[in-house]
Order: C-alpha cells, then sequence, then structure tokens
C-alpha cells in the first residue's frame, strides 16, 4: 500500500509482467512517474494497439496483425522447408540465427493431456493438412527437449509416417564454447549418444 | 526485428522499464499476448489512469492524484514532526517501518549545481515557509549519503538555523545482521567515528 491509489493500481499492474516482483514492480513504477511520462505513454499505448490489433498467422500461427504473417507472405523463402517451434519466441531465435530460410509452423504449445492439451490444441490436424496440401519435401522438427516437447515430436512423426518427406530433428548437445565439466549429465550423456562419426577403418586387419 | 511491426512497437515500449532489456522486453511481449492479454489491458488502463491523474501533493510533494495526499490528511500523524527525504520511494521505505508517525517533506531529488538542480528545484523555499508557519519542533533528515545527499542536508542545515526547531539525522552504520568482514571500508569506518558511548568510568584512579 502507498498513499496513492492510483500508484498503487499501477504497481499491481506491472506485476503482471514475468520476472516482476512488488520491488521491482514499485521501482518501475516510480521511474516511470518520474523521469519517463512519455515513455510510459508509449507503452501503454503500444500495449493497447498490440493487444486489440495482434492475432496470429492463418498459414504459420504465429503472432501477426495481418491475416497472413510477413514470414509467409514472403517471396524469398524456401517453399518445401518447414521448421516446426513450439512457441514464436522459438522462432524468432531461429530467425536471428539467419541460417534457415523455410517456413514455420508454430504448434503454440505442446501436447500435454494432463492440462487437457490435445492435438487439435496445439494445431496438428492443420498441419498434417499443410503438410500433405504443400509440396514439403523436409520437416524439421525443433522443439524442446522437455517430456512434452519430445512427446510432442513423437507424435508428430507418427502422423506424417505416410507422407513422402524427410523428417529431422535439430541436433542436441554440448553447446559450442560449452565446458564439459559444466554440462550436466543427461546432455552430455546425449551427446555421447549421438556422437557424428567423423572417419572409419576397419580395426581388424 | 520481429514478424510483426506492432509486437516490435510494443518490445521496444517495454524497454522503457528500468532493469528491463531486449531480451526480457521480448519475453514480456511474448508472455503478455500469449498468456495473459487480460493483465495487459489493466497494466495499459493503470499506465494510462497513473500518468493523467498522478500529479505531486502541494503540501508534502510526493505523488498524490489529489491536491493534499492521505498522508497530509490524515489526522492521526504527528504534526510537529517532519521528515525530509529525496523520493517517494524513500518515503514508502520509512512508512514501511511502522516506527514514524510525523509528517513529510519530498525533496524530489537532491542539490546537484552541476546539472543546474538549485534550491527551488527541489522546494526548498516552500520547505523554510513550512518549516516557519507549522510549529514543527523535530526535523529529522533522511536524505542518502551521496555526496549530494550530504550537500543537500547541509544546505537545509544551513537555512533553517534561525528556526527554533531541533534537526536530527538517521543514523548511518552496520546493517543489523551485518557481517563486518562484508562491510566496506567507508562505512565501517563511519560507524566506528559515530560510536555511541554505552556507559562512562573515569579510567585515572
Amino acid at each position: 500500500m502507498t498513499f496513492s491509489p492510483l500508484l498503487d493500481q499501477l504497481i499491481q499492474g506491472l506485476r503482471c509482467l514475468p520476472g516482476v516482483g512488488p520491488k521491482s514492480a514499485q521501482r518501475m513504477a516510480f521511474h516511470l512517474l518520474e523521469r519517463d511520462r512519455d515513455g510510459g505513454k508509449h507503452l501503454a499505448d503500444a500495449l493497447l494497439q498490440a493487444l486489440e490489433h495482434v492475432g496470429h498467422c492463418r498459414l504459420c500461427r504465429t503472432f501477426s496483425e495481418d491475416e497472413l504473417c510477413l514470414l509467409c507472405r514472403h517471396q524469398g523463402r524456401e517453399l518445401h522447408k518447414l521448421c516446426i517451434v513450439e512457441t514464436p519466441a522459438d522462432l524468432l531465435a531461429i530467425e536471428q540465427t539467419g541460417t534457415y530460410r523455410g517456413r514455420y509452423f508454430v504448434l503454440l504449445g505442446h501436447l500435454s493431456p494432463l492440462d487437457g492439451i490435445g492435438p487439435e490444441d496445439i494445431g496438428l490436424p492443420a498441419l498434417q493438412q499443410r503438410i500433405t496440401q504443400e509440396a514439403i519435401q523436409e520437416i524439421i522438427l525443433a522443439m524442446s527437449t522437455t517430456v512434452e516437447g519430445e512427446a510432442t515430436a513423437h507424435y508428430i512423426t507418427e502422423m506424417i509416417k505416410g507422407v513422402k518427406t524427410s523428417i529431422s530433428r535439430i541436433a542436441h548437445g554440448i553447446p559450442l564454447g560449452g565446458d564439459l565439466e559444466y554440462i550436466d549429465s543427461r546432455t552430455l550423456a546425449h551427446a555421447f549418444e549421438s556422437r557424428l562419426l567423423l572417419s572409419s577403418s576397419s580395426v581388424a586387419e
């Protein structure tokens, strides 16, 4: 409780942001009122506009204020490649690497029967339809390595078994520059199992 | 750059919050759009309302949407005590201790000639007028221990020299529970100089 109900309301409002506790929210509110009222105004406007207009792309389901997002409308993307991710943030992370030039499908979640999230909720019927209708030659699964992510990847693999297309999964292992001694043992074990053969000549003479 | 201009605008807008970099802003924007659109709406409304209506209390200069803040209107406060702080956040910190029942004056800054902040900018004429008009018996200075805070405290002490009132300053020293070995040496030196006599008997026989 502060000395101004509207200020209290603002502090409460800021607490809906992830990672913002009571102390940070208070600091943010004071900062905006004391030093950056213009910034606060812009933030409020940007929030209202985004909340009102940003929906999902009809084709890939990422965030978009238009029916089709910029990526799906882009002429230069490779149409025969499709990368499947869990969230728009994952899509963005892949885009920022600049290595992938195909298109995406965003699940907006993962299968989680305990929470009542089934195949329809993550758009799998639409995905299947898209894969069979478009001439997609390569599908890249980029789900996270949680139990739910693995289950989702497995379900999708089973679902499109009959379709003529290659399916791959992004590699998991030691991050580049990662120190073996600080890597968790599950990752290290996985990296061992997924080792790549560099050269091979028969050991027996 | 994401795939949606309005989303970009929202991420940019969130960066005006203190302590929020590009990655956190992105995470906040995705969180609001994916999981908490209601929270986002409330935040935008709270921001607009606070920015439009919250000004400063005419008497103590803290944040208030009314001419006089709740503290200045409160009948139960001790009218003869006045605590001078730099910011509304400092006021709130003192209020939360629950030990002080007097009233406040918020400078909204500190003297800083290099930045062009003089006595008028931090309301010292109004403070002087208030001290001479009201029957204030005790003034407690609670400025921070920065160079500017010290200078401001010194200036105020000089300014009200002629007025019949006691002036004190909140104690600086080792925080309760603070470990001597981890306290910075300036604080430790100050704590030594400001030591309190517990009992005294003549050393010489």
